[in-house]
């Protein structure tokens, strides 16, 4: 029947008419946009009430949205919750695939991925507090058993994603770019969170820090991979590229 | 009329009984002992639900107290959080000051503090991430006026702690026992937040390092010291101690 359907289509005169394709793209991006929003207001609502006392109205009075467009698309504040941290997971994803994959040295894919992640964290600082709060156990006692499996399914997700920095140190040990015979994970989880040390930073200092992202970045990266015991060589060749 | 009253109390005569004094001691000793359990729980709480879904009540819970005996202590649950946050501070404060007096070297002391820090918010988690949360602007929004002034007033004595890891920093640059020429207030930033880095830590990574504080601590302030510029020897000299 459905296979029947799917032939029914085939050919030019069943695609829909270019004006109503280019509605449905238009639509679909819509969409899209409109979820980026709402996760954005959501992890500002998150960081300024906490996630326990803020609301999904509230978040949608932020948007200037109506509540049921809100919603439609979460039934709870901890699907809304989960979407948030899934999204800032999405972001770490994608700058960490974007260096791992490339025929370099570990070192310097290290180095790359170091960068990367203390960026998205500087420039979604909000998305990342909310993740970090979420991962370490934030509130945890107000979800619901649904929305708590979630939260654990990010926490594991989160520790999928540090596995990789781990993995990277330990190939880095291997080509002899980082001294031998020591505990990568806990290398690993020193290296990661002085990453995202700027989810710990008060307003003020984030404040001064503001507009120089790409620096603190690089001054986040220099100092964890100092940290876990790069030499003064391997660091002035890493960072004058 | 205050001032005939206070002196008609001098003399011997005047001093309670023995017993009754005993009382006293007894009595101040089991109050301080009652607002330390006060604040651990609360610290849990807080944690557990975040501040904004916590309450007073619910400490008093946790610790089979009535709520009237919390009450008589805290007015209002922001009067708590600035109490637990006051606590916080004041553990690292004396930690600090049993080492930055010593007549040494300013990267022995710096090394000193770096392990007195980690090893604070190792062995009280709940108690720093409060405090984190609190000074990084947790939940502002819900305080009232009062509540957020006190609030401001921890970030600042907050900032005032950091600011002497700044300076143990720049005395040990002075030293040569770090390079010059670079910017301490950031090297600061960084290196109290990597001591910070348990409070980012998910449960899970809490437990498997759990009862290794001591030596966790010792990596915590490696790291940082390493991150910020000391040389493999001086790491050596310092760590071997």
């Amino acid at each position: 029947m459905q296979e029947h359907d799917r032939q029914g289509q085939v050919g030019p005169r069943r695609r829909p008419p270019r004006r109503e394709r280019d509605f449905a793209a238009i639509r679909g991006g819509e969409d899209a946009a409109f979820r980026r929003r709402i996760i954005s207001a959501a992890a500002e609502i998150f960081a300024e009430r906490g996630f326990a006392a803020a609301s999904i109205d509230e978040v949608a009075r932020r948007l200037g949205a109506t509540k049921g467009l809100v919603y439609h698309r979460y039934r709870s504040k901890g699907e809304l919750l989960a979407d948030v941290c899934e999204s800032g997971l999405k972001s770490l994803r994608e700058s960490l695939e974007a260096v791992i994959g490339h025929n370099e040295r570990a070192v310097t894919r290290l180095t790359g991925a170091a960068n990367l992640h203390a960026s998205e964290v500087l420039t979604n600082l909000f998305l990342h507090r909310t993740l970090a709060e979420a991962t370490s156990g934030m509130a945890v006692s107000t979800l619901n058993g649904n929305e708590a499996e979630m939260i654990a399914g990010i926490a594991e997700q989160r520790r999928r994603y540090d596995a990789i920095f781990v993995q990277l140190i330990a190939e880095t040990v291997e080509q002899h770019d980082l001294p031998a015979g020591r505990d990568t994970a806990m290398l690993g989880r020193l290296f990661v969170t002085a990453l995202d040390a700027p989810i710990l930073w008060p307003r003020q200092t984030l404040a001064e820090v503001s507009g120089r992202s790409g620096l603190i970045a690089r001054q986040l990266a220099y100092f964890a991979l100092r940290g876990i015991g790069a030499s003064d060589a391997t660091l002035r060749e890493e960072f004058s590229r």
